[in-house]
């Protein structure tokens, strides 16, 4: 007999089926006991044949094989559940589950979450929230093939710091000094020569010692960079399809109510978007928050911004564009017509920035005035700056948080909630 | 004016379009002009209009755009050529490339072309071995999304060594030791008992002082582990169709002849298999190499027994099974009627090993006695023992080395030809 999947026992009414699964729940009524049994994809109610007496004594967690009748019963979750099943057991559980995972919402704190990983993350709820990542990043890729980009994988060891060593995590490489890539940019610039059109999906590494619910050590990137723009205003209309193409993935999943996401997600095509003097001077007069000579924005302004993005616009998304030079890497792309100001921008989501792109510099001479006006010594740069001595395009690109988006679709607080295994500044286990 | 690709000309035949890119090619004839242009994707070849005096300045490299007309031309390459074309230039190039990009083969030691990769990269021939790469990679997804897989990002950086620290790179993680991962093999364990069926793509890496045209410090794994097998030959059928279906997106890619692909690509179904035994025997019997009494295969025997599962079985794959326990780690499953011998296999590919796998332990009770019996400390993988107390099911899965696929597929002599930015004991750059 073949298995069947909890999902697919629809289309099996009226036979009898082979399941296979967790014993998630035992509910013992005075009649009659149910069963509820998790597989990979979801669960279903069992009811065990009158002479499977084994069943009382299974714990929690046990990994079981039953085989019964699929029998359509509009009150079982999904209108389907499994009649006189026999239960095998396929491999022991201890008694004593850090944690209960039948309750509809997870009951534990997020440490005992964190570290018990491998239990916590078998609770349905939070199971849903990592299939709509899956979902979301299968969404990202396709959108981006569509319109002609190639995949790469880029070193993560890398010689140079991006940007500045500061916030790099440092690591012996056969007896010199190496990095941690903080991001693909200067790959992802250089594949511009290549490939025009360019993304990637990969770890990113932050040795910044921050202990906030917005921020990890490492986390997932969804990388993207193209060529030939006419200013940083394609690669916006670029992003604005990725992300529309991820929300639909997410919103249309059939996990989306499973994981507590909040829809609909609001995004009307273009974007609203506000220069970023715009922003500051709408959080003067709107917010009282005078931050007309901040180079960037803090958390409460992102989030007030949300909300007027919201209000106005009926949007989740908001562009702030036009971010300080003296706040963006050495490689962005001023604004020709403000001085000061930059072709860079950041996408915020539900008031949370998700995203961060922008037109980078192309011309030769450009990097080396910007950098000599930074003092960065451009030796280490030199197989980055080879590509532009030797044609580029106009070009920009982008990167998104993939967990920070997973965390604003399903409104989790704490963006450990929708990474897998988080690393911060005290967690490296599990 | 829209932009047309170099590769969708034919479909403009008569038009007048505009072409962006690099100035790949100048051939000057007695009576004309040719220049060859290369975009993100082909290359087409370009009659300048009489009055274009500036194409004789022009230096290779040079991102031009020109508006001309596309005609069907049986002479030019892909039957299209643009004439009367206007060319202007939108970003110089420097003259002295490192090596020349034009030449039908890349013309370079293999140091030059590593050196200069964001200019050897371009070269149509290098190209186009990542192209087949990431049409390898999304065939790979597809293959295991169809199969009910989900895809997981699990961290790189971590607290334990996979399997020892002495192949691991360490780091200074905010004054604790840490070690880059050589494998997500913990974590895509736990998570079987999250999804049943998971896979990644992702960066490993291994502190192997090894300095051949096979090994990398960095590479791209990918893995995958399924829950529910009887024992692995449940995971070689995995393999099979995953390695089945990137074999036909390598071969029917525009782009297999530019690159070079060695085809057919003959995988006759299931695989051929020999017995690690078995294999020995063979390489006693028909090479002359009596090599019973190692625990291993070295990379010459990969080779005969590559050679003679194409001889025999007409195949350029050959799974061998049942390494010796002693050569695998502790989370491997022995054989239950060979002692001695695991569930753990390798697939050789045009007799290269380029993905291993097996069957896994599941029991809590049997991880207990295999880390004892390996002296092998259990509290630094406490996060990892408890899934296996709270129901583990029988297991398996197998990760492919994508940079050694993509090498056997181009019949590339060293791996680093098929990486876009190698890490080798001496490469960190660029």
């Amino acid at each position: 007999m073949e298995r069947v999947r909890t999902t697919d026992l629809a289309q099996h009414v009226g036979e009898r089926v082979l399941v296979r699964g967790w014993l998630h729940r035992r509910r013992v009524l005075s009649q009659v006991t149910f069963l509820v049994v998790r597989d990979g994809w979801g669960t279903c109610q069992v009811v065990p044949a009158a002479d499977a007496s084994n069943v009382h004594e299974i714990t929690p967690e046990t990994v079981i094989e039953l085989s019964g009748v699929a029998i359509a019963e509009a009150r079982a979750p999904g209108g389907v559940e499994v009649r006189e099943a026999n239960v095998r057991v396929l491999s022991p559980a201890a008694a004593g589950l850090p944690l209960d995972l039948f309750r509809p919402l997870v009951d534990a704190s997020l440490p005992t979450i964190l570290d018990h990983a491998a239990i916590a993350l078998r609770h349905p709820r939070r199971r849903a929230a990592f299939v709509l990542m899956d979902a979301s990043v299968a969404a990202y890729r396709v959108a981006l093939r569509e319109q002609g980009f190639t995949e790469v994988f880029t070193p993560k060891i890398v010689a140079t710091a991006t940007e500045s060593g500061a916030n790099c995590f440092r690591l012996d490489y056969f007896g010199q000094p190496a990095y941690l890539a903080q991001s693909p940019q200067l790959y992802k610039q250089m594949l511009v020569g290549v490939f025009e059109r360019v993304f990637e999906v990969g770890p990113v590494f932050r040795a910044e010692p921050h202990d906030t619910p917005r921020h990890l050590n490492e986390y997932v990137s969804l990388d993207a960079e193209m060529g030939f723009v006419d200013d940083h205003r394609d690669v916006m209309a670029l992003l604005e399809s990725a992300i529309g193409a991820m929300a639909r993935a997410a919103e249309e999943h059939p996990a989306a109510g499973q994981a507590g996401a909040q829809l609909p997600i609001e995004l009307p095509v273009p974007f609203p978007s506000l220069h970023f003097a715009e922003a500051q001077e709408l959080l003067a007069a709107e917010f009282g928050a005078d931050v007309r000579n901040e180079p960037d924005l803090a958390p409460a302004h992102e989030r007030w911004l949300g909300d007027w993005a919201m209000r106005i616009h009926r949007s989740d998304a908001l562009f702030v564009v036009g971010y300080p030079m003296t706040k963006r890497p050495f490689y962005t792309h001023p604004d020709p017509s403000r001085p000061g100001y930059s072709n860079g921008f950041d996408l915020l989501f539900r008031g949370v920035e998700i995203a961060t792109g922008g037109q980078r510099l192309h011309r030769a001479e450009d990097y080396e005035s910007a950098m000599r006006e930074r003092h960065i010594e451009q030796a280490p740069f030199a197989g980055y700056l080879e590509a532009f001595r030797h044609g580029m395009p106009p070009h920009g690109g982008f990167a998104i948080g993939l967990e920070r988006w997973v965390q604003q679709i399903v409104g989790a607080s704490n963006l450990r909630e929708t990474t897998l295994f988080p690393r911060d500044l005290s967690r490296l286990m599990p």
